[in-house]
C-alpha cells in the first residue's frame, strides 16, 4: 500500500526521502515552549536535530532564548542566519578553533562549556581575536560518564581558573542529568553553587539538557534553562521513552521496497547510509507505518532488510513506506535536505544546511 | 602523543578530520589491480568507498574496466567527470529513477542490476529516453539473503524478460557469493547459464563482488569480473578477514582527546557522527594506533567514550590521536571532504563529491 502522498514524494523526489509535517513541527515547538514557559525556565533548543536556520529561527520566535549547537561549524551557519545567542556545548581545544570561536563571537553572543583547564587556557585567545568578554559555562557530570567534572570541588576550582582568565566571564554549570538522576543533580550544583558565592562569584545561566527529560523539566532549582532537541521532530525512542506519541513524530522516511526474494523477506532500499546503524537501544530499525509487525531486521548501507515473519499484510515491490526513525537526529545528518509536507501538499525541500558539520 | 603530521592537520583543518595517505592508496589499487589481472578478471571498482571521480580516474587509469555505483546520483557524479563504463548494481524502481537513468545512459554505457519483474518493466522507459538499448544483468542471491533471485530457474526466467523488453539488453549476471559459498555459488551460475543458453542467450558480463572476497577471485569459472571496493582504503575489518595489514590501511580519522574526567575513562572529539554506529561485528569502534590498548567503547553523536581500563598509556586532553575506523566506506559518507597526504606532507583536500546519494 502506498498513500497518495507517498507516490507524490517518490515521483517528485524518488526515495528514499526524508519528509517532515510542518503542522507536526509547529505544534512541537509551541508544546515544548509552552512547557518551559510554565516551568519557568528559558528554552535554548539544541538543533543538532534539525541543523535548520529556518527551524532555529521558528523556535526563537516561538518564545527561545537561544540556541545550543554541539560544534563551531553548525554555530556558524546558524550566526551566520542572525542568530544571536548561541550556546556550544563542548569542550573547544586548538588554534584553528579558537581562531574560529573569536569570528563568530563578533557576529553572536556566545557561550561556551569546558570541564578541563586545558579549554580553559586555550579560551582568552578567541576572547582576545573578538576583543570581548566571552561566557563559559563549566560542564559537571551527574552520571552520564561523558564529559563533565565528576566532583562539586572540580566544578568551583574551573569556575575560579575561568574567573581569573584574561577575557573570559564564568556564566555558570551546564548539567545533563539522566532521566532518573535529578536529586543527585541538585546536590551536586547547591554544593558547586555554594562553593562558587563563598569565593565571591555567582551564576547567570544553569543548564540543564535532554528531549526525554521533559519531564523534569523545572526540576532543578536553581535551574535557568534547559535544552531539549529531540522533540521537534521526536521519534521511536521519544515514544519509547513515554515523551511523544506517533502523531507527534514529525519526520518520516519515505522508502520503497525494491526486493521480495522470499515470501518472509524483502529489501528497502533504505539502509544505514539513510537510517544509520544507530539501533537507540531498540529492537530493529524502525516503526514502518503501513506494515507495524515487520521487522527492519539488519542494514547495508543501502539494503534495510525487512523480516516479515510476524507481518500479516506484506508489502509488493515497488510499495512506498513511511518509516519513523529509531534515532532521528542522526537520520538528519544524513541528509543534505528534506522535504516539507503539510498534511498532503508538498511545500518544498529545506536544506540541512548544518548537516555533517564535523568540525 | 601526538605525532608532528597530526599537531599540523589539527591546526590546519582542526578535528575531528579524515586524512588518507596518498602512497597507500596507489599501493592499495596497484596490488588490486595486478590480483585481478594474475586471475584473468577484469576489475571493476565499487565507488561507495571513496565516492571520488578523482579516484575512480585513478583506478581506471591503473587498469579498472569500468566502476560500480550503489546509486544513481553516485553515477552521475562518476559520469560528468568522464567515466564510461557503470554498473548500478541495484534493483532501480520509478518514474523519476527511470527519467535519470535515461540522462545517464546518454553520456556513459549503463548497465543496471535486477532481481524482479517490477524492476523489468520499469527499464524501458530510460532505455526509451536515451535511444540506446541498455544493459541489465540479473542479479543473484547465492547465500546473502539480501537482493537477488533464490533459484537458477528465476534467473532464467528474469533473463528471457529482459532480452524481450524492448530497449534491454540481457547482459549477464552479477553475484555477491558469500566468503564461503564460492562452491555454491558456481553451482547457481552453472545452472542458470545452461538454461539461458538453451534459450539462445549468452552472457558477456557475470560479475562478482566484494573486497575480503579478493582472496577467491577468479574462482568462479565464466567469471569476467570482479566489484572490490573497500580495498583501496582498508580497514579494521579487512585486517580482522586477513586481507589487509595495518599498514595497507590509508584512511585515518584524526581526533583529538576532549576530556579526561575520570583516570580509567576520556572522550574523543570524533562520536557517531563522524565513525558511525557500524561496529562491523567487531569489539570497539575502531584501533587508535597510539594506544592501541584503549578501546572506544561507545559513542553518542560528537562523543567518543573511551576506555582505559587496559591501557599503560594514556593519552592527555589535547593529545590528536589516529583511528582506523571499523569499517571505512560509512566513514566515508560523514564526510564532505578528506586530506590527502603523502608521508608527513599534506598535499590539500579532496571533496568526496558522491557523499550521501541517497538516490
Amino acid at each position: 500500500m502506498t498513500t497518495p502522498l507517498a507516490a507524490k514524494i517518490a515521483r517528485e523526489y524518488g526515495t528514499p526521502a526524508a519528509v517532515i509535517d510542518m503542522d507536526r513541527v509547529e505544534r512541537n515547538i509551541a508544546r515544548i515552549q509552552a512547557a518551559c514557559d510554565a516551568a519557568g525556565v528559558a528554552n535554548r533548543p539544541h538543533i543538532k536535530t534539525h541543523k535548520s536556520p529556518l527551524l532555529a529561527t521558528m523556535q526563537i520566535k516561538a518564545g527561545a532564548k537561544g540556541i545550543t549547537c554541539q560544534k563551531l561549524g553548525e554555530a556558524e551557519v546558524m550566526a551566520d542566519a542572525g542568530i544571536d545567542d548561541i550556546l556550544i556545548s563542548y569542550n573547544l581545544i586548538g588554534e584553528e578553533k579558537m581562531a574560529r570561536l573569536g569570528a563568530l563571537q563578533g557576529k553572536a553572543h556566545m557561550t561556551v562549556a569546558c570541564d578541563n583547564s586545558v579549554v580553559v587556557a586555550g579560551l582568552p585567545q578567541a576572547a582576545a581575536a573578538s576583543g570581548r568578554p566571552l561566557s563559559v559555562v563549566v560542564e559537571c557530570d551527574t552520571g552520564r560518564k561523558r564529559a563533565g567534572v565528576e566532583t562539586p570541588a572540580e566544578a568551583i576550582a574551573l569556575a575560579r581558573e575561568i574567573a581569573g582568565s584574561k577575557g573570559l566571564k564564568f556564566a555558570g554549570f551546564m548539567l545533563y542529568p539522566t532521566e532518573t538522576g535529578w536529586a543527585e543533580a541538585q546536590k551536586f550544583f547547591d554544593e558547586a553553587l555554594a562553593g562558587i558565592r563563598a569565593h565571591g562569584l555567582d551564576v547567570t545561566m544553569v543548564s540543564t539538557g535532554g528531549s526525554p527529560n521533559m519531564v523534569n523539566v523545572g526540576k532543578l532549582k536553581g535551574g535557568t534553562e534547559h535544552r531539549p532537541g529531540t522533540y521537534i521532530y521526536n521519534d521511536r525512542m521519544q515514544v519509547a521513552a513515554g515523551v511523544a506519541g506517533w502523531d507527534d513524530c514529525a519526520l518520516n522516511i519515505y522508502s520503497t521496497v525494491v526486493s521480495r526474494a522470499g515470501p518472509d523477506r524483502g529489501i528497502l532500499d533504505a539502509g544505514s547510509k539513510t537510517l544509520t546503524s544507530d539501533t537507540g537501544g531498540l529492537e530493529g530499525h524502525g516503526l514502518i507505518l503501513e506494515h507495524p509487525e515487520a521487522k527492519i531486521a539488519r542494514f547495508a548501507e543501502e539494503h534495510g532488510f525487512l523480516d516479515l515473519t510476524r507481518s500479516n499484510t506484506r508489502p509488493n515491490v515497488g510499495d512506498v513506506v513511511r518509516i519513523v526513525p529509531n534515532h532521528v537526529c542522526v537520520v538528519v545528518n544524513m541528509m543534505d535536505e528534506v522535504v516539507m509536507v503539510r498534511g498532503d501538499e508538498i511545500l518544498g525541500t529545506l536544506p540541512v544546511a548544518a548537516r555533517g558539520k564535523l568540525r
